[in-house]
């Protein structure tokens, strides 16, 4: 298949070492506003074509699937004009910042004969599916607390009086936009949509979040998702039973899973995913190939349930 | 000074072992509604007077110091009549079940020329002094996760239909009551208090919450307190700053306190104390013999502000 990428920082690194994994690419084009960063890409990765300039990509390229991991608030024009351009896209998270956003572009792309997928790789990381096995031991559950805390180095440009982009409104920035995402894809595969939502957060002067806790309320159990890009969590993720408890070293890598209860603990997997976002290529190449309208709808799905909770954290 | 117990369950056990240690008491009344346990006491501590009356051992009893240890709801008028018979109270957490109680019994005390504390063993321990301290370090805060969730074993009760009284709102039972307290103690008295309060609640059939999430907005940091009676955590406790975390071992026993930054852990604190109830136990007799209204009243505003809190976690 012929791909196009747009975006050179080290998430489409991240993309293109799985992507040579998964062999099912050409390297056709790439795009960026800075050509330096082009020309770097094209000469690592061979890419046959360069654009500092999207909308020519989309016009002038030939491509089955592109790769969009640019910031936030680009995404949902960027993918519409791509789908509409009957090319595949496989975008960052997250690929719209509203529900009503994604429901046009499951549209668009229905329209046009084409799929596209949000590039969540820890919803297609294999442990998951295993993290989701060892817990049904565990039930019924009472809590569980999920964290992405992570001091971004922009934060101190931030603080210089720069206005990095991952901390602008217009950008899409935040915690919740760019971590909270993670934990709460994994807690609503885990455990389905909440009845209910609380949250709060601590909001910077660009109007983006720094932190926000979100309480989702299942009935009989409560679920707190923590994010943060101004500070470090080095705690672990728990899900509890009544009596027995499910760590996991981090929500996305999800390579170390620990059982433990007040005899010990052990340890269910260790096994750490290098390129782990091969998953997430390989479910959409095979969404593609087989044109899995189920598949593709089901992992939709879980990306309208994260933005229906984000929207009620909105409200206030 | 002479003392009295009421209750006889292993906080009383804990209380007066600790007693011993600060060597102030003599050991002269005790009461519960179970003749048997109260001449398990008398035999195990040699109190001299036993009563399954405790408006009997107020008329009769010549005390000093009144340990109260009954179930939550019966604090505030048991406090109270003490109060009235000129009897200085130490009684167990939470003290009342509101502030305008509280408040009463600050007047009643006054009134009478005595003192009362509530038995809030962390809140007197030294290392709790000395985690604030470490703290400043860390500056600024971003963020914070105190949990105490510990199964009941009293749940089992409950799931077996009885009604055991930690489970009743009639007698104040409920996760915040029992531990949530203690969360929110270590908060305020670490960060003061707080801009605004967010909370969900997992609430059993009796009408009290089997889990709580309390959300603390200090404008610049969230700190998070969970508590839950019928599932265990096996997280640490954690206080972040920018670039560093420190994290302590459990909220209440303070004995453990390790700061973390990316490059490492170092301990702070490891330093197991046995008995710590002799703390609260020594200040209280501080604040009686030196009639020290200052300090009376600063252990009180503590009491207060968490009420406060818990209070507003009860508006929805």
């Amino acid at each position: 298949m012929k791909l196009g990428v747009i975006g050179t920082s080290w998430i489409s690194d991240s993309f293109l070492e799985s992507a040579k994994i998964v062999n099912k690419f050409d390297f056709v084009a790439v795009a960026s506003p800075r050509m330096e960063s082009v020309e770097k890409f094209q000469k690592k990765y061979g890419f046959k074509e360069t654009y500092t300039d999207v909308s020519l990509m989309a016009e002038k390229s030939k491509l089955d699937v592109v790769y969009i991991a640019t910031p936030n608030s680009f995404h949902y024009e960027q993918t519409k004009l791509f789908l509409n351009k009957k090319v595949n896209v496989i975008c960052e998270k997250p690929i719209t910042l509203s529900r009503s956003e994604l429901i046009d572009l499951k549209e668009t792309a229905l329209l046009n004969g084409v799929f596209f997928i949000e590039a969540m790789r820890s919803l297609h990381h294999p442990n998951l599916k295993k993290l989701k096995e060892f817990i049904v031991d565990i039930k019924p559950f009472r809590h569980a607390s999920f964290q992405f805390m992570r001091y971004s180095s922009k934060y101190d440009a931030y603080k210089n009086g720069e206005k990095p982009k991952v901390f602008l409104k217009e950008f899409g920035g935040g915690a919740v936009n760019d971590l909270g995402v993670y934990t709460l894809t994994t807690a609503l595969y885990l455990f389905g949509k909440p009845l209910k939502v609380t949250s709060d957060s601590v909001i910077l002067d660009t109007l983006v979040d720094a932190s926000t806790v979100i309480t989702l309320n299942y009935g009989t159990f409560l679920v707190t998702c923590s994010s943060s890009k101004v500070s470090n969590s080095y705690l672990m993720n728990e899900i509890q039973g009544e009596k027995e408890s499910i760590l996991l070293n981090h929500v996305t890598h999800l390579d170390k899973i620990i059982k433990v209860n007040d005899e010990g603990s052990c340890t269910l997997l260790d096994d750490r995913i290098d390129h782990d976002m091969q998953y997430e290529i390989k479910d959409f190449i095979s969404i593609i190939e087989n044109k899995d309208i189920q598949m593709f709808e089901e992992y939709l799905t879980y990306t309208l349930d994260v933005l229906e909770v984000i929207e009620k954290t909105r409200i206030k």
